[in-house]
This record gives C-alpha cells, structure tokens and sequence, in this order.
C-alpha cells in the first residue's frame, strides 16, 4: 500500500509565539480529511548546537527545503503578512512546490483583491481579480488548486482556520481523498 | 557553440510606469558582462486578446513561467516592497528557479537586517542576519549564488541599478564568464 499523502503547511504562523500549537491543530484537521500534515517546524528545534543564528537560518532552510520534497501537496497560508501582500517565505515555497510539480492549495483570511488594498504610488497596481500578486496565485491555478478566500475577524486574521479546513477540505476532494 | 547564458531578471520593476525602460537599462548592463537579460514583460503585451483580465493575468503568469524555465541563472531585486519584504511575485520566481537548479543571485538597495525593520509585535521576528525571510535568502546560498546589499537615497530605492550591476558582475564570475 502507499504511505499516507502528506501535507506541506506553509505559512507565517511559525512565528507566532504558539506556533508548535497552532502546527498541530492543522495536523489534526489533517488528519481529519486523510492527510499527514507536515510543520515546518517539526523538523528542527530551531538551533543547530552551539553555532551562530546564520548558520541556524541555514539549517532551518534545508530542513524545510527536505521536508517539501517529501510533501505530496501544499496548503499555504496566503492571508497578507506584515504588509498588503502575503508571507514573502511561504511565497518562495509556493514556487518550489509548483516547480516540483506538487499541486498548490492556497487560503486567505482576507476577502478582498490584492488591488484593493495597495494605494496609487505612482507605480501599477495590478488588477487581475487575484488575491495577491499573479505570481503567487497562478501556481495554484495550473497545478489544478484552488484558492479560499475567507473573511474573518481582524484580530483573528493570521489565526483563524476555517478558511484552512475548507481549502483542506478541498485539496482532499481534488486529489481523491474525499468526495 | 552554446548560445549565450540567459538571465531572468526578476523584480517589482514591472509594475514601475516606464518597467520596459527599466528592462532595457537592465538588459544593457547584462549584456556589459556576457549575460541575455530576459525582461518578464518581453513575453507579453499585457494583454490576451479581447478576454478578461483573469486570463490576461494567467497569460502572463504563463510567459513568465516559460521565460524562467530558459534561463540559467536569476538576479532578483530584492528591496523591500510595498513592506518590510521584497516584492512577493519575485518571491515564488526564487523558489521556482531554485527548485530548477538555477543560481541565484539577488541584491537589495536596503542594507540593513530584516529584523531592523520588522517592529515587534507579539509575533517572532526571525535575525539570523539575513537581509529578508530565511526562505528567501536560502536559495541564494544553497545555489551558490550571493547577495549584494547596496545603500541608496529612500527615493532611489526601487530604481538604483549599482547594486543590481555589481550582482550581475558577481553572477558572471561565479559562471566564469568573467575574471
């Protein structure tokens, strides 16, 4: 028989303060819909002995670049970080997911167009009916994804898992898992 | 003969009013050091026909996607943008190159850590002395690639191309078309 069909979770929420916590209620809803979640923080504790914080980031890297290798598929939080687009990390795993050909799942707290929320600069702003920048939402839409976009209490914006069970939830449809 | 070494030149310069301007300077300066710059707007007129803008967004999405997988190395710009991060669609460009097996170089007109400029603001803030996330400063290392930090004045942020220069010199050296 096959292993089990494992989940990369990609997101921002590994810089919250509970983010261990918050990795293992998305494990377990998961588990619910027949995936094995993987957390970028699962595997590494963060340090790498007694060496200096850049060696640290190196091996961090490596350890997630691994464990996406290893991932049948990716979730990823796309709710905006620290400015109007999403997590800039969880962007570049995005790519390297679609590169491996891994299909793209993607969800976002936020309802709106990313035009919406960016002001005239004097630069474009584009206006494609995406929620971030094209570049970021069509990996999941040639890898047969799709994208939840669910509104949500401001405070509970980066926090809130609805919209990621409903877009688990999807994943497991489009890959067979559920009906 | 081989042909010449392509190289993707990846930022948010694209939405700048004269980006094609931009793109030419960019591909000057590539051809100085022995490099075919390829500009992602070269791919496409913006546009698909008379359709909406979802699938204009889709066409270019797919340029881009085509363009990249041509070329042999990526110097993405990777200045703050619209935040504390770089442009997020250079982001997913990093990781999709990454996964491709392409150097990659990046430069941002921005010296400090990120963690200079993230406030603190109950979430962690990553500092292992890397210039933006550690996943986007990690293919650069792990390609065998670097990063240039240039200092300009706030306006001439976005659109100095010393540092840019210096990282295209960089690239050429590390692929030995330059001593």
């Amino acid at each position: 028989l096959p292993g089990p069909v494992s989940l990369y979770l990609a997101g921002p929420e590994v810089f919250l303060p509970n983010a261990r916590e918050v990795g293992a209620a998305k494990k377990a809803i998961c588990a619910e819909h027949g995936f094995l979640g993987r957390f970028p923080l699962d595997g590494t504790d963060g340090t790498n002995g007694d060496s200096g914080p850049v060696t640290d980031g190196h091996a961090i890297f490596r350890s997630c670049i691994d464990m996406m290798q290893d991932c049948d598929v990716i979730v990823a939080n796309m709710t905006p970080f620290r400015g109007p687009s999403m997590d800039v990390g969880t962007a570049v795993e995005i790519g390297l997911m679609f590169a491996l050909g891994r299909p793209v799942f993607g969800y976002t707290n936020v309802v709106g167009d990313y035009s919406t929320r960016v002001t005239a600069d004097g630069w474009q702003v584009e206006d494609f009916g995406f929620a971030d920048n094209l570049m970021c939402e069509g990996p999941v839409f040639e890898s047969g994804g799709s994208i939840v976009r669910t509104g949500v209490a401001d405070v509970e914006r980066l926090t809130d898992l609805t919209g990621f069970e409903a877009c688990v939830r999807a994943a497991a449809r489009t890959l067979g898992l559920e009906t």
